[in-house]
This record gives C-alpha cells, sequence and structure tokens, in this order.
C-alpha cells in the first residue's frame, strides 16, 4: 500500500539519523520492541499506516539544517559523546513527558497533550538556555518564560520541578489540581513562584511576554550604561494554536514588531490541533508570513518532536537578530509518543487512561513508575540550583559595582526591583480648593499623571489611540519607540486588549513598575479578559478610563457605557473609582499608587465638573463618605449618594433641600469596595441604619444600588441604552437632573 | 528648497493627468485661485511647502495602471465625455465632502476627515457599483455596506441621502447628533433605515460583514439553483486604520479568507492618521502582506483621493476573484481638500471651524451654501430610485418564477426573508419528566439545537473551538466550509470576538436566520464587545455559554465566571436566562428564537444536574416562578431562591427544612429581566412582600440580589475569585451548599 510504504520511507529515514537519538540500554522496558528508544517507538507506528501516523512521521522528518549537518563531519568520538548526551536529553524529555502524563492521570483530569510535543523545546530552554535562579525565583535579572498555552501547564510544572524549584515538589505534581496545591490547573503567578503570569485565557500569555519585553528593553535603555549592563534579560514564550487565532495575540505581536522587541522569542507550538480537531477546520492562514507582515523575524523547525539541534539553532539565530521579535514555529506532534491518540483533539484535554499511559510507556520505552524520575536525569539537572546562585551571585557583584559608580540610578533601580515607593510621593499629589476652576476628571487625572511622573520612577503607560482625549501623556517625556525605548509614553494604536495585557506583563516584570492604559471607558468591553486577569493575577495596573457616562453626549450609545461600573464592582480584586473633582481624582491615584495587588479602575469624566466643597483624598480612601451634611444627631431627613460626575448634582440637589428647610447628608461613593471594607461603626456613621430615606444618583444602572438605598429609598440611574446628542440635553432627558432628586425625596 | 521643489514637481505630474478630472466652469468659486477645479486646489497647496502638504501630493500621485492607460489610446471626442462626466463625479465627490463638513460644523461635533477623503470611494460603491432600492432599504437581495470606521458615519448619511434614501432627507443631515434624529453620532441600523449593522466600536463593522458575506454564500449554496439565482449580492466595508489595529478584525479577516467569501469586498481606507497623530507612531506593520497571509486578494489603490478609475478598477479585479475575498487598500488623505488641516489628526474628530471650512470652500472651489447640493448632481443621482425600484421588480419576477419551480425551497426562502417561524416550532422542542436521567443543561441544549435545527431553516452557528465541550454540533449538517457553504455547523476556531461580531452580520442580513455561538461562559470577556453590539443593535444572536460556574472544576479560576451573570443582568436589552434542567433548558430555548430582537445569553452547565419536579417552558417564560411549595395563603415560613444549577441544592434545602416542619417555596430564578416584565400581581405572587425570609443561592457574584432577597434576607454566592478542584469540594468549600442554606435560614 502507498501509505505504509511511505511510512516505511520515513521511518528509514528517521533511523538513518538515529545515531544521536538512539536511548540507553538501561532506559529500555521490558515490554518495549527491544529496538532502541525512540527509534523502537517509531519503528512500532511505523506498522500502523493509519494517516494519524503519517502525519506523525512526515512531520518527524529533521529539515535539513547547518546545525544537523556539523555531527556528520565530527570525528567518531565527538559523535560517540554527543549520542550519550543526546540519549541523556531523550531520557529528561521523556520524564517531562511522564511526570506530564501521570499528573493528569492522577487527577483524571489535565492536558497532557501539549506538554508531550512541546517536551523538547521545554528541555532545551531550562536545562541548556535560561539564566535562572530556582532558589529565587524572583530574582530581578532572570529569563522570563510564558505559557501562553496555559492549559499544558504540566510541562512548566515539570520544568520547574526538575529545575529545583522550592514551589513545585514531586508532591505538588501529584496535588495538580486538587483543592490548594501549587499545582492548579493553568499557570497562575500568585499560586506557584517560577511562573511569571497568570495564563490559560489563550493569547494573554503572549500578550503578557510583549510586555515583560518592553519592560526589559526600557529598564536596559535606562539604566544599562556602556561599562554595565546591568539589566539584560530574554523573554522566551511558548504559544500554541489557540493563542495564534485570538486576536489579542496579533494586536500585541504588531506592537511587538513595532517596538523592534528583539530579546523576545516565541515558539509557535504548530501542532495543528485544537480542541475541535485539526486545525484546517479554521485555520488555514499563514502565520509565518502573517508574523513577517508584523515585522518579526521567523524560523521554521520542522522537526519539533526530535530536532533538538534544530531548535538549539534556532534559539542561536533569534538571539542573533537584535532588532526584531522572533518567532520559531515549532511543528510538533501533540500528545507525542502516545501511540493511539497522538496526533488527535482527544489527546488534547483529558487523561490519556491507564491503558494507553501504558501504551505510551512501551512506545517510548519509559520502564518507570509513575512520577519516577531517573537518578541520571536528576542528576543532570541539579546543577541547576548552584548554577542558578552563582548567576545570582554574579549579577550581585555586577549591581554592587553599579551602585558604587551610578549612585542615583541604582537608587532608582532598586525602587523598581522592590517595589518600595520613594518616601512622600503622595505629596506630589495636586490638590484643589472649591475655588479651583471647574474641570473635567479626565483632566485633573493628566495633572495626577503628570506630577506622579515626577516622583514615581516606575510610572508608565499610555492610551489606545486617544491620548489626547483620555489626557494621558507623560509631558515630560517622550513616546517609548523602537529607538527610544528610554521614554515612558505608551502607544498601543487601537489594541485595547492587547494593551490590558502588556500591561500586565509590565506589573508583573518588577514589583516597582507601574503601568496605566487608557481607554474609553465603554471600550473595556475589548479588554476586560486582560482586565480580569490584572485582578486574578494580582497585577497592579492602572485603568484610565475617561468618557464614563452618557456625558460625553454627541458619540451616542456605542460610546456611552451604562452597565460598566456595576459590572466592574462585580469583579473580584478589582478597585472600581469614579471620583468627583479634583481632590476625590488625586484620592483615587493615591489607592491606586498603593494597591499593588489590586488593580484600578478610575471612571473619568470628558465634561466639566466643580470643585466640591468637602471632597478629600482621605474620603476618597474610606470608598464612601460624607462631603456636607446639615442635620445633627446622624439623622438626617435624607442621604442622597452620588459618584463622580453626579455628585455635583446631588449636592445641588442638597442645597436647594435644604432651603426648603430639610437636614440632608449628601456621601460621595467613589468606591464600592473601599467603603466595604470599612468597620461596620464608620458604615453606620455614614450611612444610620434608622435614616430609610436615601437616594442614589448615578448615570449608569441602578443594578446593585438596592443595597445601598434599601429597600425603602431610590436609585435613580439609567437603565437602558444612551443616545447621541448634546450631553446635557441627555441628562435632561434621561432625568439624571437635580430636579428629579428633589421630587424623588419628596416623593419618599 | 529641496521641499518646495518636489512639491512642485508633484504638482506638475498632477497637472499632466488633470484631463480627467478638471472642474467645470460653472463650478469655479468667485474667490478661488482660477485655475479650474481640483487642479487649483493643488496648486494652491503645492504653494506651501509643509511637510504634511508634501505627503498629500506624494500620495495623490496616480499609480500607473491599465485602467489609466485605457483614457489615453481613447478617440478625443470619448476623452471629452469622459471629462465631463468625471466633472460631474468631481461635483459629486465634493457635494459628499461639504454635506460632511456642513453637518459636522452645524452639529459643532463628529468627525470629518474619513468622509472627505472616502468620498470618491463612497461615491462610485453608491453611484455606480451597488445594487439598491431607496425606497426599499429592506429589499433582500440588495448589496449591503458597511462603514466599519463608524466614526465617518457622514459619508453614510451624504451617500442614503443622495441616493435617495427616505431616512436621511436634508433636514435630517442638519439635525446630525441631535436628540431624536436619525441622524446619530455614530451609524445605527435600529435608528436609521439602510444602514446595516450599528458600527463605531472599532472592527465590528469589518467582523460583521464577514458575517453579512457569510449569510449570502450560505444562503446562495442552499437556494440557488442553475437556472436561478435568486441570492446573488456582494458585501462592501470600508475599514481603517483603526479597524485594521484591532484584533476583532483579524479573527474575522482570517475566518473571510478561510471560508473563500469571494463576494466581500473590503476598502482600507489607508490615511496614514488616527488620533494620535501619524499612524508611524503604533502601526507600521505590512497591512497587506498580513492580508495575503490570511488568503486575501489583495490590490492598492495609491490614489484614493482622485483616481477615479484606479478605484474602478480595483473593483472590477475584486469582482474578477471569486474564491477569496479583496482588500482594496486605498490610500487617501485625511480631510482631503482642507487646506489646513488635511492629513492631520485635528480632522479627524472635530469640526473645522467656520474659518477653515471657507478656506476648504475656496480650496475645493465648492461656491454652494451649506448644505446645498447642486441640481446637476441631484439630477444625476435621481436614477436610483426608479433603477432601485426596477431591480427589486425584477428580482420579484425571478423570485416568482422560482416560486413555481422550487415550491419547498421558496417556501423556506420566504421564511429566512420574512423572519416568520414556521406554525408549531415550538412543538420541536424535547420535554423531560423528573424521571428523566440527570444531564448537564450542556447536554440540554444539544439536544434543543438539535430539535430546532430541524424545524428552524434559519438556525445555523457554532463555537469557538469548543464544540464538543459546548455541545453545539447539529449532527444532520456538516461543516460550513469554502467549498461546502451549504452547511450549517460554523467552525470559527478559538476566535470569539470575532464570532460574536460575524453573527450579528448575519442575524442582521436576514430576519429569518437565527444565529447561535458557544464558547465557556467566562469568555464572553473576550467577546463581550461583540454582544454589547447585539444587544444595541437588536441581532437576536443565541448564545450558548457552558462551563458557566465553579462547577467546572479543576480548570481553574480563569475559567470560572463569577460576576458575568450579573454583568449581563446589567447590559440593557439582553437576556440572562440560566436554566436548571431540561425543561428549563427548552424554555431558554423557546423565549431566545422569540426574541428576535434582544439577543439571548444562555448560561449552561458542565455537570449534571437532576431533572427536578415543577421546572416548566412556561415558568421560564415567566423568568421566575414557583417550582414547590408547601405552605398555604402565600405565607411560606422561608422563600429559596435560586437558579440554574443551584436550583437543584436549593430544592434538596427545602426537603430537609419541609422534613423539620417548615413551610417553604422554591423559587427559580432564571431570567431577571423577564421576572421583571411580569405584573406587579404575577410578582407579589411569587414573592409577597410579607415575606422577608428569603435566602437566594447562585454559585456567582452576589451583587444585585439585595434587590431579590431585600434586607432582611440572605444572598449566598461567592464574591472572591474561583479555584482549582474537583467541583463537589470547591461548592463545598464555597458553602454553595444546601447545609449553608439551612443554617442561614435557621439564622434568619
Amino acid at each position: 500500500m502507498a501509505t505504509s510504504s511511505s511510512a516505511a520511507a520515513a521511518s528509514q529515514a528517521l533511523a538513518a539519523l538515529a545515531i544521536s537519538s538512539h536511548g540507553s540500554p538501561s532506559s529500555s522496558h521490558p515490554g518495549s520492541l527491544a529496538l532502541p528508544g525512540r527509534l523502537g517507538s517509531l519503528a512500532g507506528r511505523s506498522l500502523r499506516s493509519s494517516p494519524a501516523s503519517l502525519r506523525f512521521l512526515r512531520r518527524s522528518q529533521p529539515a535539513p539544517s547547518s546545525a544537523k549537518a556539523a555531527p556528520a563531519r565530527a570525528s567518531a568520538v565527538e559523535a560517540l559523546q554527543a549520542a550519550a548526551t543526546e540519549s541523556l536529553v531523550d531520557k529528561s524529555v521523556n520524564a517531562i513527558r511522564f511526570l506530564s502524563v501521570d499528573a493528569v492521570e492522577k487527577a483524571n483530569s489535565g492536558h497532557p497533550g501539549l506538554p508531550m510535543g512541546c517536551a523538547p523545546m521545554g528541555h532545551i530552554l531550562y536545562d541548556e538556555i535560561m539564566k535562572y535562579n530556582p532558589k529565587n525565583p524572583f530574582w530581578f535579572n532572570r529569563d522570563r518564560f510564558v505559557l501562553s498555552a496555559g492549559h499544558g501547564c504540566m510541562l512548566h510544572y515539570a520544568l520547574l520541578h526538575l529545575a529545583g524549584y522550592d514551589s513545585v515538589k514531586i508532591e505538588d505534581l501529584k496535588e495538580f489540581r486538587q483543592w490548594g496545591s501549587r499545582t492548579p490547573g493553568h499557570p497562575e503567578n500568585f499560586e506557584t513562584p517560577g511562573i511569571e503570569v497568570t495564563t490559560g485565557p489563550l493569547g494573554q500569555g503572549i500578550a503578557n511576554a510583549v510586555g515583560l519585553a518592553l519592560a526589559e528593553k526600557h529598564l536596559a535603555a535606562r539604566f544599562n550604561k556602556p561599562d554595565n549592563e546591568i539589566i539584560d534579560h530574554y523573554t522566551y514564550v511558548v504559544l500554541g494554536d489557540g493563542c495564534q487565532m485570538e486576536g489579542i495575540s496579533n494586536e500585541a505581536c504588531s506592537l511587538a514588531g513595532h517596538w523592534g522587541l528583539g530579546k523576545l522569542i516565541a515558539f509557535y507550538d504548530d501542532n495543528h490541533i485544537s480542541i475541535d480537531g485539526n486545525t484546517d477546520i479554521a485555520f488555514t492562514e499563514d502565520v509565518i508570513a502573517r508574523f513577517e507582515a508584523l515585522g518579526w523575524h521567523t524560523i521554521w523547525v520542522k522537526s519539533g518532536n526530535t530536532g533538538y539541534d534544530d531548535i538549539r539553532a534556532a534559539i542561536k539565530e533569534a538571539k542573533s537578530v537584535k532588532d526584531k521579535p522572533t518567532l520559531i514555529k515549532v511543528t510538533t506532534t501533540i500528545g507525542y509518543g502516545s501511540p493511539n491518540k497522538a496526533n488527535s483533539y482527544s489527546v488534547h484535554g483529558s487523561a490519556l487512561g491507564a491503558k494507553e499511559v501504558d501504551a505510551t510507556r512501551q512506545n517510548l520505552a519509559w520502564a518507570h513508575e509513575p512520577f519516577h524520575v531517573p537518578e541520571d536525569v536528576k542528576s543532570h539537572w541539579s546543577r541547576h540550583v548552584p548554577e542558578g546562585a552563582a548567576l545570582e551571585a554574579e549579577w550581585n557583584a555586577k549591581f554592587a559595582e553599579y551602585e558604587k559608580k551610578y549612585k542615583e540610578d541604582a537608587a532608582e533601580l532598586k525602587g523598581i526591583i522592590s517595589g518600595e515607593l520613594p518616601a512622600g510621593w503622595e505629596k506630589a499629589l495636586p490638590t484643589y480648593t472649591p475655588e479651583s476652576p471647574a474641570d473635567a476628571t479626565r483632566n485633573l487625572s493628566q495633572q495626577c499623571l503628570n506630577a506622579l511622573a515626577k516622583v514615581l520612577p516606575g510610572l508608565l503607560g499610555g492610551s489606545a489611540d486617544l491620548a489626547s482625549s483620555n489626557m494621558t501623556l507623560l509631558k515630560m517625556f517622550g513616546n517609548f519607540q523602537k529607538d527610544t525605548p528610554e521614554e515612558r509614553n505608551i502607544r498601543f494604536g487601537v489594541r485595547e486588549h492587547g494593551m490590558g495585557a502588556i500591561c500586565n506583563g509590565i506589573a508583573l516584570h518588577s514589583p516597582g513598575l507601574i503601568p496605566y492604559c487608557a481607554t474609553f471607558f465603554v471600550f473595556t468591553d475589548y479588554m476586560r479578559a486582560a482586565m480580569r486577569i490584572s485582578a486574578l493575577s494580582e497585577a497592579g495596573v492602572i485603568y484610565v478610563m475617561t468618557h464614563d457616562s452618557i456625558g460625553l453626549g454627541e458619540d451616542g450609545p456605542t460610546h456611552q457605557p451604562i452597565e460598566h461600573l456595576v459590572s466592574f464592582r462585580a469583579m473580584p480584586n478589582i478597585l472600581m473609582l469614579r471620583p468627583a473633582d479634583g481632590n476625590e481624582t488625586a484620592g483615587a491615584y493615591k489607592v491606586a499608587v498603593l494597591n499593588k495587588k489590586r488593580p484600578s479602575v478610575l471612571a473619568l469624566s470628558r465634561q466639566k465638573l466643580a470643585q466640591l466643597p468637602g471632597t478629600s483624598v482621605e474620603g476618597v480612601e474610606k470608598g464612601g463618605y460624607i462631603i456636607s451634611d446639615n442635620s445633627t444627631g446622624n439623622k438626617p431627613d435624607f442621604i442622597l449618594i452620588g459618584t463622580g460626575s453626579e455628585l455635583e448634582i446631588a449636592a445641588k440637589a442638597a442645597d436647594e433641600l435644604r432651603k426648603e428647610g430639610k437636614t440632608v447628608r449628601v456621601v460621595s461613593f467613589v468606591s464600592w469596595e473601599l467603603f466595604d471594607e470599612q468597620s461596620d461603626e464608620y458604615k453606620e456613621s455614614v450611612l444610620p441604619a434608622a435614616v430609610t430615606a436615601r437616594i442614589s444618583i448615578e448615570a449608569g444602572s441602578t443594578l446593585g444600588w438596592e443595597k445601598i438605598v434599601g429597600s425603602k429609598g431610590k436609585a435613580i440611574g439609567i437603565d437602558r441604552f444612551g443616545a447621541s446628542a448634546p450631553a446635557g440635553k441627555i441628562y435632561k432627558e434621561f432625568g439624571i437632573t437635580a430636579e428629579n432628586i428633589i421630587a424623588t425625596a419628596k416623593s419618599l
């Protein structure tokens, strides 16, 4: 049959190359086919002539390359030495595969396919290429690794385990995906030291990696000296077909190409399988050509399952290209080694099952018990602990030299490394009085940003092509660009989702980096997945979201947020802040900067707002507070509660009601989350249980306000889409007015 | 100076080509430079030697093309005729420009830059290329036009006005961006007949256009006959740099290339300016090369400001390529004609100002009052009303032929055109009894989808690479693919955002098309912007969102929705449904299909759920209803309220409490929106005001539940991120249990 003879031919081609890949006798399994190592497994596969195995073999043929040609010219002795080394590499690669297989099997849940296919590139990265210190996962100058295809996290856990990270002991691998373990179902930086960012939602990781590489390029440009390149690391990322299909990855990679992030090296695990089957059913674009269009250097390693030297050569080439990021497309077989499930979607996201695990052990001649790492593999990897310590020590010495010579820079850099804020930084924030001119909070925000940029060396950021609308430019700095990476204004283009994820990468690069990013508040819808990862992964990004209501006017309902405030109030571990004027904007920034492990969303107005008496930074820190009150004994007739641009309206209504002899308290409710964290006593002092005549006003959904105003109160808001018209007209038509508050108060 | 001589050279080159572009004497403005028409304006520009004007001229040089060569070979008489025609074209193009300029000026708000640059392509499309009937904007076989760069909507309004649409009279143009007008700040299909979809949020429109073209290709493949191609239209779209940067456009365009949507023709308005300035600051990728990588045919028209023939030739070429969509990159000058603002960001999103409007009038020799359309232009365009009527009549005759010959197909197609559902369709929905086997609602959803596919000819859809997890395959159909477009399973790949927007396009193509799309519920975060447009634009997409809580287990917090239910409850005009079992899932589908102008989100479980006594389709239609009660007189001791997978837990707790002698009512709260729409009497019958001992249970954020349970009730839910562990363990650890309900009930 044509098919089986093709398979046999391919198998022969592989056999001819087997000198660098046969297994050692000690590793041959009693029940194996008595052919050595991987060669045996391939011969075993070639007996079956299914299309799947054909594809498997076709992909396994190493591409002719200079790296392959070299051993043929080497002496016989060198060849034997190389063979012995590669045999250990084979064992190490198989150890990674089986740690993954066994952990998924024990959990009866997880994704074995990617680790089995990507084990070679994983091994080469962590064993041969990357600089890191297992005993200090937070060493500043480490190479960063991101598994963008986060479902394959057992690959990363296995690598961290072999490398000697304390966070992933063998017992942690046995607790994969169990309650309270350090090996959750997707990589989570806040659970497992050694994991840089939180991935799983596809495309986020590659965008995070762009942020990490941006941070390196920026800091290197700011702090490196001709005689001391104190910052010098690579960012490696593995992404799969799924990541490639996501729009966020195109956004982030377009920027990476634009910025020329030469130290970003991405491995595209080209295994042609996604959950729905062969990627041909939905993904037939030319990825290499797309990345070239995006300004990347590209390399194709056709032999990702076995072509160690091709992978090594590709990394070498990638490093030689300094002005472009590199995409290494590595063609692999998902579930490599599994005789019946490799190259099929069934190995993507389910345990292999006991029978197939056995068959895979036979096929790859892996005679070991589950979770066993052979001594020679252990011994081989054990050097990373001392080597890592030496790397860090060497760098510390380099830093000491740096500190001697460049005292001020060193101090600034230390702050970025440690996250410690300069003493008294908050004094830089502007203050306002009721006599200060009325202004839009987006403008007041720019005053804060520019004031902070002078005192916070880690503050950098930008907008998704709305800098002049969001008012986010730092006037004392230029644009972060390919040739001016020391600057701090980042121009993201119209790429909200990529922007958010890039900022997550920046925030998680160094504790002292404080990235901010900006767009219209309604377009948080474009970047919500990245914002949720900020919240989950404790990345203290500051989201500067302007045009925060119908107050933006004529652009109309596509641009007017309605449900967005409540949607973020419901999201865990994120602060939703809606300041009403200058002092509250300053307070919001103070809160945002201090909350390094909790991102902040600042909703800011397009329109001018008055500077209100009674607002304060301290008030903002409490989330909700009284800005005016003419009652005594904590018993006002009415409590009017507003946020942001509507606080002014509440204050006006209070003035009118007071004229009519009522006692009225006005409460600014700038952040629900912060108010929730106050003592019951404080809460009672602001919103006494006995006062049920409460009216809230906010130009957004009323959902959730029942909690604040109670069943006898009334929430004035907008539970429909907005409209295109001048802002004042819409406010009036929608009843977001002092008149409506007064009428409502009288009806209570 | 080098710069000015270059400008002069470019100007001469343009003068040499002026035969086909000079203005007629009657249009020359008294105050103009006395050079004819556009040539005069160019000469005027060449006097200024700023870099901006240089760029303008460089871009204005027409590319050598065969289309340009043709007039040179024509006879003198033909050249004169052509010149006369082109002079009218010039006038028409300028009429479009000035209607836009004048409307923005009057509103003192809007985006004049794009209409001024894109007027030539707009003119050619609406005046020369497209098939439509102005007096019936909903004629089924019309060509569809989408302005993806929606901020330039005055271009579209001007074209609709000239073409004779009743929706855009001259008085509507004068009311641009005003309260209640039919010319809102961005194109809104629900406000303005003739607008196909709602755009503005960038990238949505191009993805909508992919959906429109998909719908055409699908319907043509299903209904066309060798002797009667009853469905045969193009989809045209204009997108800008902003759309190109957005990830959603790459997602949708990758699919368009994969599907070979040959009748999709996209004009990329390459004007090199976005809000933040020259696109060079953030966007230096090679767009043409990227689209080629995505499988598109590409053409570059370098003379978009003036090269009418180049544009015409490009469209002809695009139509000749049947198996690929075409991207026509049209290099234009934003704000073309404005002497001081063209080619700068200042003309993007603000009115020109009176002075610059005057200068632009001079520059383009436009002597007319604001909003004036010259009689010859009016007369030229007036043919579209009779021609459109004739086109539709012709098509109606063709349909009559079709109906005679292909009766059944015609009946089915009629349903798709009209949106009328087949009588008794809802009887196809499966029914369940408490004895039916427990099952995940995602599986029950698949039963509903497959049952409905048999009776609803317009039902089609798919998943973002999770078909086997979302359970969305229609078993009786194959995959919609390039060569099998008649099939109904759409494979979107891992492209949630593109998927949502494509479904909006499908839904808005024909009232009878019912698209559904699917992913994990948490990944609505990736597509939320498209879902909001579904809601706003009244596109009845069915969102099949599985794995709807911590109940998905081991995948962990990145995959577990928490805040998502409330986030959609707060979104206007969208139904959030969370069915608890088979009957409720059937009910949810009934509601979803009937709500053609309101999208539905179905939150479905990964895990098995019992079929509960008391659930019903009718109950779902009311949003909230009693599934069991052992009280009398509408006075139970407790009301337990659950949704989806937690309704079973509420029912169990009720059983226990009843054993202890309590009277307990269990309420299913499957859709808050539907319950809100019921009469006060009905609401009181379900949730009597007098009963305050209410407990809700839902595996999601408690935010908003105060409204239902009241200040004396208690909401059991999850106000933190989830965790990676087996589902049962997480439920227990998070207290989403019957035990917790019982303990809470006793504490009330």
